[in-house]
């Protein structure tokens, strides 16, 4: 089983009130680096931030983290628009980040991209690939994606309070921009993400569909961002069966509506609780308090989690986010002043699958 | 455990004579490549050439590819200056590819390259690390720094009948073509792997370096390339423990001289046989008349292989071999054909740790 996670970055994670990143823009450009590293090294090593909100509910990757340490799998991470250095090592096809989805293109050559991650995905020997993402912004891009495909499915969010008038709307914007009106898209896929998608979306799909053309099993590991990627897929006319493996988290939140889309797309829809709800760890409590919820392959790679192993995967969690500056009870302030971040008590940094909010 | 694989090429590669690079150009350039991919994926995936000689002896690479599917240790690549795309993540340093050691720079901007390998080395959370390349041409280079360094080791060669006198005059010209004497660079080893070397040492070196720096323990996995670097190290006034590990097939090779060489450089020096003598698969036979030798991390990841499991890394072996197209007798030749090698009846394709014949 290989998990392969395409982590890049889209500029509409800067636009105001999207995400916590009009306060802290450098953490939004630095997250998805910091993530690989969280999940090669167990910790941030190049980059400069530590993700974890002021609250101390870390990144996703410290969830996907814990899961590497107990189950045994593959994981292969490709450059899908890093913005920042990493010190993790990345496959490069030569993916471009992401502007603004109100800018007339927000993909630069994303059928380009496409073909480049179809045939490294056609070129995988796996015979099972979970593949995730690390992009913050990603559900308004994702809800861009959806709206100019016409299809009626809800996002997600990585904060408790899902801001989806402000979404609605930067897509409304982001659609003129490129003269689209909603649906428009339809038999364009890969015109939507360009128009007002990101790169990990040309990424991601592209992946997918090699893979599936090469007798490969695909699994979406995350949320509703993984829904716009098998809408799209759908809409290009890929036939083959797909599967969305996403969290409790996103399944419970009544924006994301994700039983109905997956029946609608033909998706099989797996969701793993991690059981965290009870618990005394601040992190925990945070993820069901709907922080984070999803994101940085969360999902699916807890669904490669045997029942049996839940306990030593919360174990590992708990001693990742020690290595992350937070303790049982918060966020040891003094050691995430010192990771760039934690000044700020606006900034959101759970950034993830469905890392922008 | 982190095992960290450098992998890089240098133009010196293409001498003709040196190794049966004029003859294939593209299989020196695609090797690390290639090598690469069958540590991640078992067999080279987007790399069109695989690293067989036509005789039926593989990469190294098949042999690390064996022990990572039987020990359990972290792999990290780092691209030293690659020549050709691979589908294989690498963590990238800026590092460009070498140029013949007869130009007056072989290495631009070794030091850079050092320094930034260094911060990496540095950033590594590991307590113990195996550092190995691969890159074709290798122990030409390693020949040249040595020399440059007025150190008297000698070098080995993937070939059985090492081309020694060949390398001698090729680093005599290189050197002259720098304008150096022999042990000029004596103060200055990276002054000596920027006139004679390749970009790989310039950057085990630094990771090598910066490992030490912080406190992490650092084994140099390979042959006499790992020599040149170990010697480096010393001439630039590095003084924590160092060891090498390496595999019989270089010990036993006279020319290499590695116990006397060890230990006038303060290193330990593991020597590790895989038990491949007395077997009956064509590629085990050739590792035992002396071809390939090492490379690729080869010594080092055997060294990480406890007595009762070598018998499964043999097993391995076997497998990857027959994903390669080698069977128990010898090359497939239809399908080693068909992987843009196997034609050429003089080319030997076993690059790694002392790769360039």
């Amino acid at each position: 089983m290989r998990v392969i996670l395409a982590a890049g970055t889209t500029e509409t994670a800067l636009i105001d009130g999207i995400s916590a990143a009009g306060a802290a823009p450098e953490l939004m450009a630095q997250t998805p680096s910091a993530d690989i590293e969280i999940l090669e090294y167990g910790r941030p090593t190049v980059s400069p931030v530590t993700p974890v909100s002021p609250t101390g509910c870390p990144t996703p990757a410290a969830v996907t983290r814990a899961v590497r340490e107990v189950v045994d799998f593959d994981l292969t991470v490709v450059d899908a628009g890093l913005a920042r250095p990493t010190g993790s090592p990345t496959v490069d096809l030569s993916v471009p980040a992401g502007a603004d989805v109100r800018e007339p293109t927000a993909v630069p050559d994303a059928s380009a991209v496409f073909e480049r991650a179809r045939e490294f995905g056609a070129s995988l020997p796996d015979d099972e690939v979970v593949v995730g993402e690390t992009v913050p912004g990603g559900t308004t891009t994702a809800l861009g994606v959806l709206t100019a495909l016409g299809e009626p499915a809800g996002v997600s969010s990585s904060l408790p309070e899902n801001p989806l008038e402000r979404k609605e709307a930067v897509v409304e914007t982001a659609l003129e921009a490129s003269d689209l009106a909603p649906a428009a898209c339809e038999d364009d896929p890969l015109g939507a993400i360009g128009a007002v998608g990101d790169p990990v979306q040309a990424t991601v799909a592209g992946i997918a569909a090699g893979a599936l053309d090469s007798g490969t099993d695909v699994t979406l590991g995350g949320g509703t961002q993984m829904v716009a990627i098998a809408a799209a897929l759908r809409h290009a006319g890929v036939e083959d069966p797909l599967s969305i493996a996403t969290t409790s988290f996103v399944a419970e939140d009544p924006s994301a509506d994700l039983e109905a889309t997956c029946d609608r797309l033909d998706c099989d829809l797996t969701v793993t609780d991690p059981g965290f709800r009870g618990r005394e760890h601040v992190s925990m409590q945070r993820y069901c308090a709907g922080e984070a919820k999803e994101g940085v392959g969360m999902g699916g790679v807890l669904s490669l989690v045997d029942d049996g192993e839940m306990a030593a995967v919360r174990d590992r969690f708990e001693a990742v986010c020690a290595r992350l500056g937070i303790g049982a009870d918060g966020v040891d302030l003094e050691s995430a002043a010192g990771s760039g971040h934690g000044a700020d008590a606006d900034a959101d940094a759970t950034a993830g699958a469905d890392g922008g909010p």
